[in-house]
């Protein structure tokens, strides 16, 4: 039996390979279902020129492509560090279980990274973010959403089980 | 000289396509710098089984590979509804400078979207979130950060222009 600790272990180790290989920053997360790793990641940002490639977020692609499915319902995330707002969101779209982390977002903060900063741009109002955000043509941007609800093509998703 | 509202008229139509295509569901982006489209992509969770396949991520992944960066300085993104959490993140994390979107997160919220309840979940304490995340390993965990912060093959990334 494989403890969370150990898989905990394996995100972590992946993290130092993925920085002595070059390959990109100090962060790793293994997705796990019933006992078994389905999907592994590391951080490639810099390596594959992708903004959105972080650990976490290759390993629940990776876990996606495996499982052959868009949800990852009954599986538990561990990462080698805190997830970010980006990589913490992915988690509660895949519909992930359960995230154990290693570092907190603190200790990414020490070493330069903006996982802090960008957890605390959620916490004001949007009108007092860094990154201004407009809206505009609201009507107009209803016709996707009235297309989508007549359409006989439609495969749902994205509804969370959250309030 | 195309407009903000042309440019999001064109997410609002790539979006609108994407669901008579059958492809996903009704959100796209653009992806906009010096007055050229440089980044498009329409949500692909469904079709391409990737649960971080948002309309917005996709725009920033294309963007990233057409420009061949890791960030988007100088880019204003056009969304046919207001970025998620997991979205709005990876706009910081690309260092996009601006935003505009057409529906509202409530609007989404009304056709089914989890994106209004995936907000408030970042304005709980950790402890209140409806997915468990806890810390464990927090000493071993600084060994990738240790890693990187002595690596020679290291190439910066992740700081914020954001306190």
């Amino acid at each position: 039996m494989t403890t969370d600790a150990e898989y905990l272990r394996r995100a972590i180790l992946l993290a130092v390979d993925n920085v002595l290989a070059g390959a990109g920053g100090p962060f790793a997360a293994v997705v796990v279902r019933d006992g078994v790793i389905v999907g592994e990641g590391a951080n490639s940002v810099t390596r594959t020129l992708d903004a959105t490639a972080h650990g976490e977020v290759n390993a629940i692609r990776d876990a996606c492509r495996r499982l052959g499915d868009f949800l990852l319902r009954g599986c538990t995330l561990y990462s080698s560090c805190e997830p970010c707002p980006m990589c913490l969101s992915a988690c509660y779209w895949a519909q992930i279980d359960r995230v154990f982390f290693g570092a907190t977002q603190e200790d990414a903060a020490a070493v330069g990274f903006g996982d802090e900063a960008l957890y605390r741009q959620f916490s004001l109002p949007t009108d007092e973010r860094s990154l201004p955000a407009s809206g505009l043509l609201r009507v107009e941007a209803q016709v996707p959403f009235q297309t989508w609800l007549n359409s006989k093509l439609r495969v749902e998703y994205g509804a969370l089980p959250i309030s």
